[in-house]
């Protein structure tokens, strides 16, 4: 049972002949996901715990019962020169960060986060009090949700590489998945969107003459505010689907339509482009369809939920379009006003398919 | 509460005048988690679940109460060049000891583990077929344990960085301390010590000439077993107080005393050096000593519940010297047959103290 160092041909399926051949950056994050996923469906002795497990490898978080609970775990990495620029974001706003879009994975998953591991790869020449800074950083964001830092790991390294695993539970017996979106649900979002992308744009060279729209941008990309409040909402109002926008809108709605085996359409010119970018990108439209890292929730649910839901909430809620029926063809189509079909671009972020130069910083 | 920029004045304490000039790596490893911890101790809002944390940063896993549960959670990252070679070491063993290392910390605290998160780092021009592999060689060991593999994340990155999150339970009321060891307890260790310290020895360069003896050191430093059982056992016959040796055997024991606020005797020739080391290995009792990575669990009790414990176990278990009451000077000390200290040297891994080319690989 098991104690083969080769995977069984059958975990391979149709890919066996494909993947020695391919290079990491060839599969993609989201090829190497479902790579890792294959090795992981192990059948073997019937002593595991996967009975428990609700939720595993392809939503926001993990979920698994104990008791009356429901847990949750989500980890995510941030790496020096991919996804952060030491000369742009302060050691303060990426220990922020770095909590934040975690905690955006529970806030996706309706949960309410409560510890935090932490695990620092650095390299030995950086200053202390730098790491003085990033805790505190962290810590200021942490106790806003009352999450406790439990433990967590150093080790040496070349360059910067920041894990953080959170630990979160459900209130009650209830989480919002990816893979339960229904033909007729209706799409909504929540707040606006594009602000985080273009502050990325703005940091990386792009002028804004005025201070205070300049100062917005920055902190919506570098300190963004996980919506975990609104998870709770969207769960007591009967909201079961959801996703938090990371990678972009069309991508993050792509992956709700490839869990739930729908299509999605957007109605383009309902699509809540925050108005300072509206006012100052001329590609406004682009950088709140594809841009990411909003961390807004993005929801689908039946009308009267989405009602209910948008009457519960204290922020902006925005229908943007509806689920369908699972086509062959392209699963997030965008629609203009007449309804007519709209070219969309490549979109949203997936590591490995930008190349290091142009990735995403800081 | 919490919402300064800043570390208020209080959290540097005495340290306020000499974090800003240090570099990391003269800080050290333990030096950045106290830091870390500082920034960590904040009392503001009482909202926090701090009340239920049992085990914070400092041992070897996080602790809280759910319920009547005990709930344990611990992380470890390897680092390319630094904590393994890919030239040394398969695919399949660096899968398989990134999770031993973790699973080794939970069998530390007594707990059983059940839900592992992965993150990896990855520059892009992997082969795909090497993930499958490393995936391969973390799912054979965690079968064995019964360890489901829930999430995890997926980035790119200059060089390969791997970060597991290891979530378990114990099955009472009772986990594994550092902190609770006595005046009087006896030191006793499982296993034999110094074998994967030698088989990094023979890694790097240091010829041995016999196939068998080759392939058990290098299995030995490639593929650690966990002694999540021996955990358990000793949990049940009463004993209180262990660490596992990741370190080396005086560091850990130093750990141990720090926490527990002792001092410890090892009497040197008591030492279970492994008769592979001692045969091939002239500085043999410097390996077992300082060497690191055996994962056996050094523990203390009184006599009569090591001596239960010793009963139970299905391995070695060797006492190796006592725990007396705190001194001013060296917490561990090294005695030989008569009673005479015998000096020791820095010994123990830790990181940045350790210039990234002496560093241990692979």
């Amino acid at each position: 049972m098991g104690h083969s160092l080769y995977l069984p041909a059958r975990m391979f399926n149709t890919a066996s002949a494909i993947i020695p051949a391919m290079k990491v950056s060839e599969l993609g994050e989201f090829g190497l996901i479902n790579l890792i996923r294959s090795a992981v469906r192990y059948d073997g002795s019937g002593h595991t715990p996967w009975q428990e497990v609700l939720v595993g490898i392809g939503d926001d978080a993990a979920a698994w019962r104990i008791d009356d609970h429901i847990l949750l775990a989500t980890t995510d990495t941030l790496v020096q020169d991919i996804h952060f620029n030491l000369d742009v974001i302060s050691w303060e706003e990426l220990g922020w960060k770095v909590l934040a879009v975690n905690l955006s994975d529970i806030a996706a998953m309706g949960g309410i986060p409560k510890y935090a591991l932490l695990s620092l790869a650095l390299p030995g020449e950086l200053q202390a009090e730098d790491i003085s800074r990033f805790a505190n950083g962290m810590m200021e964001l942490a106790s806003d949700f009352s999450v406790a830092l439990v433990g967590g790991n150093i080790a040496a390294a070349p360059n910067v590489v920041i894990t953080l695993t959170i630990i979160g539970c459900s209130r009650g017996e209830v989480i919002l998945r990816r893979s339960t979106a229904c033909p007729g649900d209706q799409i909504a979002v929540t707040g606006y969107l594009g602000l985080s992308a273009a502050g990325l744009e703005m940091l990386k060279g792009r002028t804004i003459s005025d201070p205070e729209t300049s100062s917005i941008l920055r902190c919506a990309h570098l300190r963004p505010k996980p919506r975990i409040e609104e998870g709770r909402i969207l769960v007591e109002q009967g909201v079961r689907t959801a996703i938090d926008i990371s990678d972009g809108l069309v991508a993050d709605l792509d992956h709700i339509c490839e869990c739930s085996k729908v299509n999605a359409r957007i109605k383009i010119e309902q699509v809540p482009v925050h108005p300072i970018v509206t006012a100052n990108f001329a590609d406004h439209q682009e950088l709140a369809l594809s841009g990411g890292e909003d961390y807004e929730l993005l929801f689908t649910a039946d009308q009267a939920t989405v009602a209910r839901a948008r009457q519960a909430l204290h922020c902006p809620v925005t229908v943007i379009g509806d689920i369908g029926e699972e086509q062959s063809a392209r699963r997030v189509t965008l629609v203009d006003r007449r309804g007519n079909t709209v070219p969309c671009g490549q979109g949203g972020w997936e590591h490995f398919k930008h190349g290091i130069a142009e990735a995403k910083f800081p």
